[in-house]
């Protein structure tokens, strides 16, 4: 793959790209992109700034509808815009950049920061632009106060418009139908690695980009390990096994977990799946705009803890997803912050036994008024295999 | 998929991962790991530096084996080594970091800090660190004097040890034989999508980690787009098609183009074949260990300009490959400094024709003393489907 371009060229005329023809076409995500960047210009007040400087590709993409390694946007506090990139995107940002001015140029933050009047406070991302970098923009415009500001555009991004929604949806219902394809194949003697191998295989063929992230199966006692990598243990009858996995659709993550019995459980394996189910059905009930992330999260441990096995659920319940596997709000014990209206976020408590193996079940929903909206659509059933 | 932990646990006991139980083992990695903090060490001199912190993952992995989102390792001068970790890498970190003190806190980097004694000046990662973690760890460490110093390990990296280098002669043959598993199913009608899938499936099945990077199809017209992304236009009779993709193995990344006719090629075709493959070929010839940048460059761009088509080569030569599809060294006209010994890396001339299409020829190949190593090694004779 050719690294960043040592010269100009790219050549003209460069049609625009499959997710770009999606429905609707440029001129209404223009509108949806330009709402974004007004959204994030109305929070500028709080940072006391003039401008914001979005350098962080999946923010640059979220405010322009531009997928690039090495672009940016500057959007002012009475909502303008420009973006900035190098010769190898700027035939696709001109094709994709509605209603912004596009500038070609390889230092595509220091081009933009030229363009800023005065003395102005620009409020940069804090937990993104390298120290480097951000010493040197500021050495360059010392008129300028570059101010690092944290989850500038993440804050912004919290609060999905329906668009969002639906690549959502269809990146989960590409999920569900790998699981279901895939479930068939899992039998006694078939590894971990096999298995993770086949959904993601399958998520691709059903259309995924890609996969959301990297597929976890844990069978029998791997099954303690919440972050398992796949292996080449073969899974054995008398196994829970658990797929945490999902796919990415046009940018965005689906997210769900499953665990299956091979071959009739035990007493002990059917109880804890069972427990940790009805730990998920109350956390689901509990997800709704203006509850707390603390709350969310306790409707579900509470359940865990009563049975006795609170130091056996070791991570938060829940997080944001999006154009990122990991974004906000976050469910914990230890999360402040009021859930809002048409904000996707995964329920998915565990319970893990050292040396004997665990149960996770996770979905992947958004909050509505009237409810949550289930975008996993997965039986919650044990399924025995 | 979990998000960062919430509280403690993680069971005990969780056994060595995949990678880690590779040929060599535990003893071996540690020596390698050891070896490579100790050569960065040596650099520090020139930071002026008594540590450096290490905050990159793939840099936290390269210095200690450890392939965690959330960890850091202190290297001090005298080559002395801290790692730290949260709770969900923990264990991981116990069984594969070997001769390093392992230690547990969520904030990585302070903790890490916190051990190094008086006012000492500790090289941060300049364009890796964020400036709002930067700032903090300036702001509860004042007696330390934190400088952010740029390609710090970066460099340490592209003189590569011959454990990386067979990690990567796998993931190459890996890309050869999904190229000659997919070539024979290219046909008029077959989406350029299709044929992405088609590679990235049979890369996975052959026993990639995932592919390398999203993967380019470009035919037809399409072709003269050097990052085109694969789209639903079926390839027609007559076309050029670009494939540039590759295989992760064991976290390295392999990188090749190749541009095949479908249907007897018309004479531009083919002389712009030859045109590539023969910039190409001088380009390999001049790799070498003491070769400069520009001069292996310009050894390829010289034949391109020499035919009239400097216009339409509009990126750089090649780059390194390694944890990372791109890495230093990089190849251009405007590049600097010597390649050394044992440093793989990518030739990759093309020309793009706009309207028309394009070729593009990559291989990876490894710098030695007695002549390059070449890793990619499917055929560059044109093939005509």
């Amino acid at each position: 793959m050719t690294a960043r371009a040592a010269t100009a060229p790219v050549p003209a005329g460069a049609p625009a790209r499959g997710v770009w023809a999606a429905p609707g076409g440029r001129r209404v995500r223009g509108v949806i992109h330009a709402s974004r960047r007004a959204r994030l210009a109305g929070t500028l007040r709080e940072h006391d700034a003039a401008a914001a400087l979005v350098t962080r590709p999946v923010n640059v993409r979220y405010l322009t509808g531009l997928n690039s390694s090495n672009a940016a946007v500057l959007v002012t506090a009475t909502g303008e815009a420009a973006v900035a990139t190098d010769s190898r995107y700027i035939e696709t940002a001109e094709a994709v950049c509605a209603g912004v001015e596009v500038i070609e140029d390889r230092d595509v933050a220091g081009v933009l920061l030229a363009r800023v009047p005065g003395a102005a406070r620009v409020a940069v991302e804090a937990d993104h632009m390298p120290v480097g970098l951000f010493q040197r923009l500021s050495g360059a415009h010392p008129g300028l106060a570059l101010t690092p500001a944290g989850g500038l555009v993440e804050a912004v991004r919290t609060v999905k418009d329906e668009e969002e929604i639906a690549a959502l949806r269809r990146a989960c219902a590409i999920t569900d139908e790998a699981f279901s394809l895939v479930v068939e194949r899992i039998a006694p003697g078939v590894t971990e690695r096999q298995v993770a191998r086949w959904l993601e295989a399958a998520m691709v063929e059903l259309g995924a980009d890609k996969p959301a992230f990297d597929s976890i199966v844990a069978s029998g006692p791997n099954g303690s390990i919440p972050h398992h990598s796949p292996s080449d243990r073969p899974i054995e009858r008398g196994d829970l096994v658990t797929m945490d996995f999902g796919a990415r659709y046009d940018g965005y993550h689906a997210d769900m977990t499953r665990t299956v019995a091979v071959g009739p459980p035990a007493p002990w394996q059917r109880d804890l799946y069972d427990l940790v189910r009805q730990a998920q059905r109350a956390g689901r009930h509990a997800v709704r705009p203006g509850a707390t992330a603390h709350e969310v999260d306790a409707a579900a441990r509470g359940v865990i803890a009563e049975a006795g096995y609170a130091e056996r659920f070791g991570h938060g319940l829940g997080h944001g997803v999006g154009l990122e596997i990991h974004e906000l709000p976050f469910l914990g014990p230890a999360r402040t912050g009021r859930l809002e209206d048409r904000v996707p976020i995964t329920v998915e408590p565990g319970v893990y036994l050292p040396g004997r193996g665990g149960v996770r079940i996770e979905d992947t929903l958004v909050t509505r008024g009237d409810g949550p909206e289930l975008l996993t659509l997965t039986t919650k059933e044990l399924l025995v295999l």
